[in-house]
């Protein structure tokens, strides 16, 4: 199997207000859209994320119910500096997110801060010293002493 | 904010176990690991998957209590062929996870099966006949007549 991510779908309780908010909201631009089923929208190198109904979801899983409630995952974009986590959990607010933990120094050695997304998925915005990308995607972490 | 997804990190609640299966079971290589605490893996162009213990990541994100049980959510991998999706899903099984849908023709016109990891978390392995990417990485999807 390859080590690859391809797509990642959100099964939120509300599309029309998933959508309010990542595409009204924040502004972002669909791939494709298929009205009242699904929302794709690009956010990265061959990678899409997918707004879909919860039900829609569990139904094409066809593997019984899953939890409710804030999902034990969280979806992160690095930046370059601490004045866009700080502009991008505000505008995540002003779209109709929720500011779960407020732009602060991160335990990691960056800084960062945590938004829910209205169906409750976590976004962190964070800045981190130690993270680069390479001219072919390749990523490196280096551990910052914190 | 930017219309980007840098890093998806699931909070397990069994590291070790996260990590026999990816590392040791899918044969995934690390990009940073730090012993007991976060395993990174490179998924595609500048994106990594973090496996976290899930209550680190409740302490980091700081806002109470997550859902427990398999989350509304799925990761997918798109293949070329059909032989791949049975053969990832064999891969998956053979190493710990759990297929959850046997490979099988989708919903939206292509073939695919979902298996979950130990944690839960559920991965679609698919074909999908209308789904492209060019060489700048943007993603097309076309629609397929069912």
């Amino acid at each position: 199997m390859q080590q690859r991510l391809d797509l990642v779908t959100l099964g939120v309780p509300d599309l029309d207000s998933a959508r309010r908010f990542y595409v009204d909201g924040l502004g972002w631009q669909p791939t494709l859209e298929v009205p009242g089923e699904v929302v794709f929208l690009q956010v990265g190198y061959g990678l899409l994320l997918a707004l879909f109904g919860a039900d829609d979801l569990a139904a094409d899983v066809g593997a019984g119910a899953v939890a409710s409630g804030p999902p034990p995952l969280s979806l992160s974009q690095v930046v370059a500096g601490e004045d866009e986590v700080v502009d991008a959990l505000a505008r995540a607010e002003a779209a109709g997110g929720t500011v779960v933990k407020p732009a602060q120094r991160a335990a990691f050695g960056g800084f960062h801060g945590y938004f829910a997304d209205p169906a409750g998925f976590r976004w962190e915005i964070a800045t981190n010293p130690g993270w680069a990308v390479d001219d072919t995607g390749r990523v490196t972490i280096v551990p910052i002493e914190t």
